[in-house]
C-alpha cells in the first residue's frame, strides 16, 4: 500500500470511527448488554472498506466527506450486523474475528441475534434522518435508503448468505453457484456503498454507472481474495483460523478453480475495475485505483 | 367483536393481504428457500392489528387506506421478522405460532434467522419507495421511515426483547420491569403504527399526538391480555401452548399483580386509550374504540 493512500484511509476511518460513536447509543442505553455487544462489534472494527469506498465515491463526483458520512455509517452498520449474525453457531459457527471472540461467544447467541437486529434498523434510522445530511436533499436520501436496502435483503447479501449457506450441503460446486453468492453476499453491498457516496454528491449517471461497474469488479476480487486467504493466508494476521472453508465444504472460487486460477481472475476484475474509472481525471480517483491494486496484495 | 368491527377489520385485512403478496418476492425467486419460509411466515399470517391500525389512523385524519398502505405493509413485516426471531432457539425456543410450527422447525435455524434479516430489510426497502404512495410527500415518507426504525430498534422493541429475554434469568420481576418490556416491546411499535398512518395523511400535530396516547395505551393493554392469555387461555384458540411463560419464569402482568389486578389494568388502560380520541368525530373514531372494547375481550 503506497504511503498516500494509508493516510488516506486513516483520515476516512477517523471520520467515520468518530461519527459511529456519535450515531451509536452509549453503553450505558438500557438495555444495557445489547449496546455493550453493539459497540463491542464496531470498535476498533475492521478495515472500514465499505465506507471509505463511498466516502471516496462523494469526493470524486464534487461532494465532500460529509455528505457521504450518513451513509457510509449506515453501510458499516449493515455489515457488521451481517458479521454477527454469520457468526452465529446455526450459520459459519465461527468463536473469532479480528482476534477476538465473537459476539455470541462473549454476550449469547441471543444478544448476539438482537443486536445484528438492533444494528439493521439503527443503519436505516441513520440514514432517514434528514438532520445526518449538512445539505439534505430527499429524493437522493430516499434513493440511497431505498438501495441499500435492496442490497442487503433477499435478493442481495441475506440472499448471497443463503446460498452460501445451503452450498454447504452439497456435494459439488459450481462456478456459476460461486459467483451467484459472491455478487449477492459482497459486490452488491460494496456497489451500493459507490452508488450511494455518488448519489448524495449529486453526481451524474454516467459516473454512477461507471462508480456501480468498479465496485462490482472490486467486490468480486475482494471476495475472491478473501476466499484465497482463507485457503492459505495467516492465521496471525487474519486474526481468525484458516482452511475453515474447506472444512465446512464451503462454496469458493479456489475450490472450484484452484488457487492460481482464483489469482487470474482477481487481477482480470482489478483490471477492469480501474478501467472503469478512466472517466475520472486521475488526480481525482487515484485512491480508488490504489486500493483496487491493494485489494490484491492484502494479507489480511 | 361488533358486525360492522368485523367487516371493517376483514376489509382492511384484505387490501394489506394483497399488497403484501405484490410487495414480498415470489416463492421462486432465487434463493427459493428464503422467499419460501418468508411467505410461510406471512401467510396466512395473525390478526394484522399494526397494519389495521396504521391504515385507521390515516382515514380518521382526512386520508385513505392507500396513503398508508405501504406504511401498513412495512410494519407488518417488521412485525413478523420479530416473531420468526422470538420463537428461535436461542430466544424463547418455541416450536408452534398460530397453530403451526414455527419457521425455525420447518426450514432450520439458519434461514429463520435470515428470514428475519431480509423481512426487516425489506420493510425499509418499501418504506422508502416514492412509488408505494399514490401522492408521496418525501418529508412525511422520511419522517415515517424513521419513526419506525426508532421504534423497531434497541431503544423499541428489540430493546423490550432483550430485557424479556434477559428478566427469565431472574429471581424475582418488578412491575417496572414489566413495563419497560410491554412499552418497549409492544406498545412502541404499536404507537408507530398509528402515527405512520396519521403523518401519511397529513394529520395535524394535536390529532398525532391524540392518536399516539391511544396507540401507547392500547398497545400496553394488548400486551397485558397477552400475558393473561398465555396464563389462562385456549391452547386450541391460541394455536400455541399456554403456560409457557409460567414455565420459562417470563417477566409478565399476572406474574406480578396476577390476574384479577392485570385485567383492572387492562380495562383502565383501554379507557384512557378511547378517552385520547375525544377529539375526534364518533363516526370517523368508532372502529378504535370498538378495537380497544376487543382487545379486552378477545381470545386469541
Amino acid at each position: 500500500m503506497t504511503e498516500r493512500l494509508l493516510r488516506y484511509i486513516e483520515e476516512k476511518k477517523r471520520l467515520v470511527d468518530e461519527r459511529l460513536n456519535r450515531l451509536v447509543p452509549p453503553e450505558n442505553t438500557p438495555p444495557e448488554s445489547i449496546h455493550r455487544a453493539i459497540r463491542y462489534a464496531l470498535f476498533p472494527g475492521g478495515k472500514r472498506i465499505r465506507p471509505i469506498l463511498c466516502i471516496a465515491a462523494a469526493e470524486i463526483t464534487g461532494g465532500s466527506a460529509e455528505d457521504a458520512l450518513a451513509a457510509a455509517c449506515a453501510i458499516e452498520l449493515i455489515h457488521t450486523y451481517s458479521l454477527i449474525h454469520d457468526d452465529l453457531p446455526c450459520m459459519d459457527d465461527d468463536d473469532f474475528r479480528r482476534g477476538r471472540p465473537t459476539v455470541h461467544r462473549v454476550f449469547g447467541e441471543a444478544i448476539a441475534v438482537l443486536a445484528g437486529d438492533g444494528l439493521l434498523s439503527l443503519a436505516f434510522e441513520v440514514l432517514t434522518d434528514a438532520n445526518n445530511y449538512p445539505d439534505p436533499s430527499l429524493p437522493r436520501i430516499l434513493t440511497v435508503a431505498n438501495e441499500i436496502a435492496v442490497a442487503s435483503g433477499t435478493r442481495g447479501m441475506v440472499g448471497g448468505q443463503v446460498a452460501d449457506i445451503e452450498a454447504e450441503q452439497k456435494r459439488e460446486h459450481s462456478l456459476k453457484e460461486v459467483k451467484f453468492i459472491h455478487m449477492n453476499k459482497t459486490a452488491k453491498m460494496i456497489t451500493v456503498s459507490l452508488r450511494a457516496g455518488a448519489i448524495l454528491a449529486g453526481a451524474s449517471h454516467r459516473e454512477i454507472e461507471r462508480l456501480s461497474l468498479y465496485g462490482e469488479r472490486l467486490g468480486l476480487a475482494f471476495q475472491i481474495t478473501d476466499d484465497i486467504l482463507g485457503e492459505i493466508g495467516d492465521e496471525k494476521k487474519l486474526g481468525k483460523p484458516v482452511k475453515r472453508d474447506r472444512e465446512k465444504n464451503k462454496a469458493t472460487y479456489p475450490a472450484v478453480v484452484g488457487i492460481e486460477e482464483s489469482r487470474k481472475e482477481a487481477r482480470k476484475l482489478i483490471e477492469e475495475a480501474k478501467q472503469a474509472l478512466d472517466i475520472f481525471e486521475e488526480e481525482k480517483c487515484w485512491m480508488l485505483k490504489e486500493l483496487a491494486d491493494y485489494v490484491l496484495e492484502r494479507e489480511r
